[in-house]
């Protein structure tokens, strides 16, 4: 998607730790028309995979899923990272680690929100090593709901996240795919365009 | 707003200790067409206010605000309630306590996204004892930048929040006001309707 690799190297930057910081326009600062953008083009790619939710995880998943939802014309729901008060029980659980905030953190859905016969679109902003996708992917599967596809914003394909969810069945899809981050410059992945007959 | 209060009274419940749940459309499960009207609301109401920035705090805040800051067509903010590793240092902070949770977090906001000219609109999802908008007031006059509004999607007016905002000069709208939740009924306040000539 150009217009988020334009938006990555116009307002990204890469932290000496490898970090790439997208607090400008994805997880603190919002810019709402790329959301938008960015929600209809996850639309536009599990158009044909029968989605009936959507599922992300707070808060960073949130704004890029929100228009991906609303275009499929199907709910959005987001994960919680730890129970509370007004949610007891009755949720499905998984443990997910967070290598950028190293900590591990409990993820919730509230199991009234999933239902066997669901197809679901799971989003998150980052994919590097699966983490989140895996725990996203085990608390759908708890509730014995379908995973129809993994949509990303930002995906590091130097680390193994891609392989992880692909070895399982998993189809990815992500916008913008991250080669290099190496001397904190940011290099995409070469989009091969494949012509079908 | 007719639409928010109906959908509150269809799917909004009320538990035995006060809590109203609305975790069916607006912070688990998400309505985004609601979500929408909401934000479009916001933006009609504070179209004269000459806003530039939208400010709330994840992750309930982010649904109900991202079309008012699409409206009025400005960034929109989002405070963490827990620094990152990729935030660090140059951060606003404020103590806000839930009584909800009952436990104190601490909202931080990056220097960076607040100046000392914005003129900011507050979002957030509930009003009841003042806590989180205080918090937010409190890290937007850090920056020196001016709170030019206060937008509640579900108002409890039989808690102080709205009478403490107000005491120190602030304009508070809220789209749904509850006047009360004994025994677990909802009814709202009587909006009344002022004809000016």
């Amino acid at each position: 998607m150009k217009l988020l690799q334009q938006t990555i190297l116009d307002k990204g930057t890469v932290l000496p730790n490898g970090v790439l910081k997208v607090n400008t326009f994805l997880n603190h600062q919002v810019d709402t028309g790329l959301m938008i953008e960015i929600g209809k083009e996850f639309a536009n790619r599990f158009a044909d995979a029968n989605i009936n939710k959507v599922v992300t995880i707070e808060s960073s998943g949130i704004a890029p899923s929100f228009f991906a939802a609303h275009t499929l014309n199907v709910p959005l729901v987001f994960a919680r990272k730890k129970k509370s008060l007004t949610l007891k029980d009755n949720v499905y659980t998984s443990e997910v680690f967070s290598f950028t905030k190293q900590e591990a953190s409990e993820i919730t859905v509230a199991k009234e929100f999933l239902q066997e016969n669901d197809r679901v679109l799971i989003i998150d902003d980052f994919l590097a090593n699966g983490q989140a996708a895996q725990g996203l992917i085990d608390v759908v599967t708890q509730a014995g709901a379908t995973v129809a596809g993994i949509g990303i914003v930002i995906e590091k394909t130097f680390q193994p996240g891609r392989q992880i969810l692909e070895d399982k069945g998993y189809r990815v899809e992500s916008l913008a795919r991250i080669q290099s981050l190496q001397n904190e410059k940011i290099t995409f992945v070469e989009e091969a365009v494949t012509v079908t007959n």
